[in-house]
């Protein structure tokens, strides 16, 4: 395994985790290395979770504290904000230490205030924020072969950038005005033990949640903002449905062309892109089509207000929207090919 | 059952005839005397319907043209556009023949043009417009002693209509600008040998349909306009989402008012309502809070865009959507109590 | 209400519990008194269960030991086991106090040490057991108009045995050698917050459990034992799956008699019977048969090895194999008509 | 793509089809040269299949007879019955044409006339029996380097058999009196328009089918009886449940045995195997530890009936049931690595 690069997973006890080491296991460039969850430690990860049963090779569970982070190639975390920048920043230095591929949102928002405001509590860390590289991969392609620490982006930005950034880029769309209800699997909810993610719950059941002060809007406002040269605000609404993997958004804008233009910003913008897919005209984006993998489709519908369009896209939360891109940017971080490893095509039914 | 009044169901083989046909049967005061399915005819509810296993003693089912209609007291039909004001317009006249219940689209545009329009084809029966009664109920209530031809509204209509009818009427809400996002369970869609139907298709998954035209928009933006005093517009995507029974409508409105008062308004068109309960302040409206019952939830909330709010409502699509608010028309048409046969309170899990 | 019998329901804060309240809110002759679940005393039903969000007027939920149990016609114990016997011991006397019907496990077995055994601990209150009726309902009917105390079924004993005991009460088929496989809808957990009850595992898979040694085996064995006048020992293996409510029994047993006349023996015995139904021959009984209802559906199939037949049960593990059967012994024990409150069809879809 | 394998898919459009596509497309040894489905035909995948939107580049469905069979390496056989022998007896010869792997029924019996009694149908190219190799992988890997028609097995066979095929072959358990109890996601019903098959029919539902005389009986006794010398008879009784993808088998068995000796068995006979996992003493399979990939868990528990015990395997019916093992099979018959193209771990949640 001399090829390999080694890596280490913090939180693999989580729903991100466990679906990076999924992808991992498979990745012809990655040797997992250890895998740490705190709660679990001394565990197996057949023993914790049910999809790794066949594989009782898999590195046992340790404290994150117990991994040996020198002659690591990158440490991919996976824990709650919070305690993920607290632990990154002690493995962490300017040029030293392992490359860093953050899953959770410490690193996302450039504004340690902002992050104050919406996740109620000083940034553990805000002296990493300049260097932290927000890792939509499509948008960082330039930055990632660089990057000491990379921020993955939240599932719902990461549908919802990938449907509106070339649009607002192009000033094809205002980027007022923007309003997006959004649709997630329960697995976006983690694995945690809440009377919400009962199937009992869960199942047959459709509800709001997060109405009004989503943390994921700051985030979304940050690089719609960016790209738009203005302050940004939207109006975002999910709702938790009842399936495992999947999330699909549906963003009204207001815009003074037609859809077969707008089709065609996102037609150039994506033309090249492995994974991003702007569907044929009137074929309506489906979780589905993604579901496992790490595929994008996306599509622009006429509104029957006169002066808006409907831009919807559907991606895999834990992988696309998590897993598979950390994986994505880990790739073009190492130079290495950018499917490398996500090849596998979407599970259906 | 000398007291009862005596009942027919045209198109008892599908979903919306069969959940009346479930009320009905423990109704106090209906008998339902025939049960017409034309493509069935010959065979008995519990060889077409899994739940009327337990039921062989009811009617088997006819086609319509064998039934009687002389001496029926009502005529609920549950049969699709076209077809039903073809068929109801045989049986019913001004002074004679049983009083109709329609949960068809037929009765409830009251332009032909625009019916022709949205339905594709000419109106069957445009003489009886005039005399069709919009049956939401919470609105209709002085009209229904009298009528006899009731169009049951839609199941979105009745979900966006119930949320936002009386902040249209308060002018707490502007009526332009209206933009509905829309979540159904798949009974909606029938029971009809369609791939999109298909377990397959609907499990683990979710996708917007009807994008931009939908058949149910023209009846929303009708009963808008005639509150609002103007032609509406109104923007609207449904999806489908993995549960049978259920719809959630989420309406993001502009308005000059804080939530406080949005809610003031509803709380007070509301108060005496048996179904409609306006949920306390910040509880997410949801449908497992009405499935399998007439009640309906709603609630209102700010939105992060100033100057706009978030007002979601949840019914089952079946019930207060369809066969529950069908029945509740009856009740009210025939002098009874507006909740008889309505009081079984919601399953969960 | 003078004409309610009033009762009290203990530990409303579970599946059990709250589905019998959700019966008993449109039972004509119940009146809700009180609520009991010690660990969210204080709360109203509607702040803890979704289905009762239009129910604000049930009564608040309290400790049990706030209850003033003098003056209360009946208590419904929904508690776990041990818990239920320690408080309705102190509830109850020979000729005094509310009469009970028990929902849990304390008083279905007769022997205290088998219990012992089975449920990890000495019985907390064996002097109440040889006065405790077994209530299987439809074989209890003698025993229930004078029962002080009311052992309810559990759900699984609930369709086996209504299932096998006329036929091994008629030496139809044999007590030995018989092979229970058993699917259930995962609300027979509980609303426990428990990593197995989370919808992500739960969802699109299955598994057994309690292979060899769930508790509801000295149930059945105990029951089948009394019919077949020797011991009895079956071969049981339950399996959650992905649905909420429902539960299906499949019993293979040996027999000398063909399928035609093991029916005869189950149309016999349920001839009469208001909620249990021999299919006609050759459907198999489902549970979307009796969703949400008091109905059982059985049938019997030849079985491939020669000597053997197959027959199948499916019940609402929620109703009939719990709260509806706590209402039908109610009913008996009262006085009142069997089916009061019971009489609403299943939902389907 | 000169050092690969040139195949075709006949029957693409059905879901066995369908996941052979998704395994391919990444397999590195295989290029998808012609896609078949005849009703189809003219149409991409991508516009019949949700999960394929992402691949416009496969090649479009053609009729089966426009495509040029001679340079084609293997052809897999993904056809409902008996059109299935009919098409392939007319690709393939003794020494010439494509090398087939065929997963329908077709060739699975050894005896025409069980053949015919089972499927209702003199058998279409009986000649071809002879030669056919029942693939169950880890049982064939003698005959299949020189195989020129393998016949997949049945999705139950597969599991059943590896369950039990090691315990037979060691007359560690009775190859008599063996009672089978299945579970199965609704795939394996197919992509058909069935009223079974749809949404509302499935979810929150459990019902057995096909009990006493399911095609795959007959399946499993021949391999059964072959191991054990003599004529057997199996119970069989499947059921389908909520899920699409997963298949869980639970078999009673007799034996002179306990447990661990029956563990000891299986643990020797599938120690080297790549996908075939013995899981420790105690834990129970479930479908969730194999969704989406090619792998087997298995256990054996103790019956409480002496004498007896119970083995239990789950599988993915569209992967080791079918399109995994067909490739599993391909591999071996081409001399590559066995795991090839089927690494991907299980998708969970």
């Amino acid at each position: 395994m001399t090829d390999r690069l080694r890596i280490a997973v913090l939180g693999a006890s989580g729903y991100t985790g466990a679906d990076l080491v999924r992808l991992a296991l498979t990745h012809p460039r990655m040797e997992i290395v250890a895998l740490a969850a705190n709660a679990k430690a001394g565990q197996t990860m057949a023993q914790i979770w049910p999809h790794f049963a066949p594989y009782p090779q898999l590195p046992a569970l340790v404290k994150a504290e117990a991994i040996d982070f020198t002659g690591l190639d990158a440490v991919f975390g996976c824990l709650p904000h919070a305690a993920s920048a607290e632990l990154l920043s002690t493995i962490t230095g300017p040029q030293s230490g392992p490359r860093i591929v953050d899953l959770s949102a410490d690193f996302r928002l450039k504004d340690a205030d902002t992050y104050a405001a919406w996740y109620g509590g000083a940034h553990p860390a805000p002296a990493l924020l300049p260097e932290a590289v927000y890792g939509l991969t499509e948008f960082a392609r330039d930055a990632l072969p660089a990057a000491r620490l990379v921020a993955c982006p939240g599932c719902y930005p990461t549908a919802v950038l990938l449907a509106l950034l070339p649009l607002v880029a192009a000033h094809a769309v205002s980027a007022g005005n923007i309003t997006v209800n959004a649709l997630s699997g329960v697995s976006g909810a983690g694995r945690s033990l809440k009377e919400a993610n009962l199937f009992g719950e869960v199942a047959e059941a459709v509800h709001p949640y997060g109405i009004g002060h989503h943390r994921h809007m700051p985030e979304m406002e940050q690089e719609l903002g960016l790209r738009a040269g203005r302050e940004v605000r939207i109006s975002f609404t999910p709702h938790l449905i009842p399936m495992n993997r999947g999330e699909l958004v549906t963003c009204i804008v207001e815009t003074a062309h037609g859809t077969d233009y707008l089709r065609e910003v996102l037609a150039d913008a994506y033309a090249a892109e492995p994974f991003v897919h702007l569907l044929p005209a009137g074929v309506a984006p489906a979780t589905r089509m993604v579901r496992g993998s790490n595929h994008v489709v996306i599509n622009v519908f006429a509104d029957r207000i006169p002066g808006r369009a409907i831009v919807i896209a559907a991606i895999d939360n834990l992988v696309k929207g998590s897993s598979g891109q950390a994986i994505q940017n880990f790739n073009l971080m190492f130079g290495l090919p950018e499917t490398l490893g996500l090849e596998q095509a979407p599970l259906f039914p």
